[in-house]
């Protein structure tokens, strides 16, 4: 097998040691491996598929001997430097919101949409993790009956943020139980024992960027431009993985047994969809799982078109690393690296 | 003034003595109090508006010289000794879920329907707290622009389950941070730093009876039994204080403004929606206030009939003991007492 040379831009952020995990589980061809980061420190010695890799600073020469480059380090770089490893010759996959929405930039799902990343010019986008469970668990069903709406409430965990967010949850817990007060910082208000429905910059229209991403995305890689999508994104004291209430309306009648057996047989999703022994998809549980979890499938009383569910999955793993690497083993598998 | 002989079912739980608390602060007009428990241990010593009130036990005789009884010990004992409280001449207000959906009951948001309590046979049952914060953010626009349609995810606190999972969640969140497993006792999975949609016994077409009740109570409250209601319920490492993601479909087109300005003069309704300074209603905050909290008021980006909104407040305090001392308020300043 032919290795080719990655670069990882954001390495030592959540995201960045998930992608680092991923590609070393699943025996990435990796001839070489580069990491980045855009702030400082740099210098950390990170272990990568049994070579020692010194985390280096992130520059416009940075991408001179890079095959494929996959950016996890926020928007700001991403803005900097994908044109850099673009204009050297990288294919660039990126995890943050810069691209998504350019519209020759391919933004894709493996499990709904690989073909889009046919056509790219360099860059290939990776959507919302938000966006990612959606997809993946309704776009089977959409294939056989047109989504017309989806209304949809996330409960996302601290880990979308960063490591700074998980430390204050912790510290806020236990300032909490000990009877103390809090200090928020990285969110607004205190996250512990509590909730947020602020989980990114708000728009002039009152949605926050992240909900209104949520209907543009999924429109995207759906190929769906008329789909409506109403969203509540909220932040919940929850360490890791993203909980999705979310009611569907189709063009045509469906039964919960059918989307049950669509689903079953689908790329990425495990049921888990008996209610009479408590079984059903819990954040807790799908910590470091390469799956999205569905259940709780049932039929709106009122709509014969409409189900609700409920889906989870974890964020920085399924949502964001895994995600990325997907389209990058797809991409070579697919011989569409060097167009 | 003249007093009332009061008696409190269910006096040593969360809502018992919340409504306690309540009455006290309201000065509640009190010839009396009498307090009941259904379940050991009795004889506990408990302060209410300057007495010394001992709890007993709750017989068939309990009654005898009782002009309102509050029950808030759960459907068992409401189911056994309602029938004894009114036979034995006292008008009841009850917080259980038995008598809800019982046509010649009325069930009673005071903002909302009052009217409808002046029929009452002798027991005036009041709503599950999530159909108390629902319908009053509601009920006011509901009455210039019918409401169609709510799709609603409740995230809902460990306070409405009882103490028992008050101590649940602080003991799982010590463990967690510790490092330890946890051992789930009050829920059927690990409630700290997890999100559970099951708050209530699932029925045969998959919804929770919690979920169910959203429907069926709001359709009765608002007489609106048309209206098309699809919940999702989840309970949420939160102590107190019920948040609710609430999207509405109304018969008109309504702005954000037109909502606002109806609920800024609606009874016990405070706007908190403000995003450019990160103001919305938050659980941490609303605990022991008596109004419901409305923010993040914005327009369905497809839909010029529906809204998006945020609910949240307490649960104990709004939605259940207080909602049932308004009852009591009303029914009495009414003279519907004795009919």
């Amino acid at each position: 097998m032919r290795g080719y040379r990655v670069a990882i831009v954001g390495a030592t952020g959540l995201a960045g040691q998930e992608l680092i995990k991923v590609l070393e589980q699943r025996r990435f061809p990796m001839s070489s491996v580069v990491l980045f980061t855009a702030g400082l420190p740099t210098g950390q010695k990170i272990h990568v598929a049994g070579q020692i890799v010194e985390v280096k600073e992130i520059t416009d020469q940075s991408f001179t001997s890079t095959d494929i480059a996959i950016f996890a380090a926020g928007d700001d770089t991403s803005r900097m430097f994908v044109p850099a490893a673009v204009q050297a010759g990288a294919v660039v996959i990126d995890t943050s919101t810069v691209f998504r929405m350019v519209q020759e930039v391919p933004l894709v799902i493996p499990e709904a949409n690989i073909e889009d990343a046919r056509q790219h010019r360099g860059i290939i986008a990776s959507p919302s993790n938000t966006t990612v469970q959606l997809v993946i668990a309704l776009h089977p069903i959409h294939r056989v009956n047109k989504i017309k709406r989806i209304v949809i409430t996330t409960c996302q965990s601290v880990s979308g943020t960063g490591t700074a967010a998980i430390e204050e949850l912790s510290a806020q817990a236990r300032q909490v139980l000990a009877g103390q007060n809090t200090n928020p910082h990285t969110y607004p208000h205190q996250i512990a024992f509590n909730i947020l429905p602020e989980t990114d910059v708000f728009m002039d229209n009152g949605y926050t960027r992240e909900e209104w991403r949520l209907l543009e995305e999924s429109r995207k890689v759906m190929h769906a431009p008329d789909i409506s999508v109403a969203a509540t994104c909220v932040r919940v004291p929850v360490f890791n993985g993203c909980s999705e209430a979310v009611f569907v309306t189709f063009s045509h009648p469906i039964a919960p047994d059918e989307a049950r057996y669509i689903l079953a047989q689908a790329k990425s999703i495990k049921l888990l969809d008996d209610p009479s022994i408590s079984l059903y998809p819990q954040p807790w549980s799908v910590a470091g799982n390469d799956d999205v979890y569905v259940g709780r499938i049932r039929q709106d009383s009122t709509q014969p078109n409409s189900l609700s569910m409920w889906v989870v999955a974890d964020n920085i793993r399924k949502g964001t690393a895994l995600n990325a690497v997907q389209i990058a083993e797809e991409v070579i598998s697919r011989k569409w690296l060097h167009l």
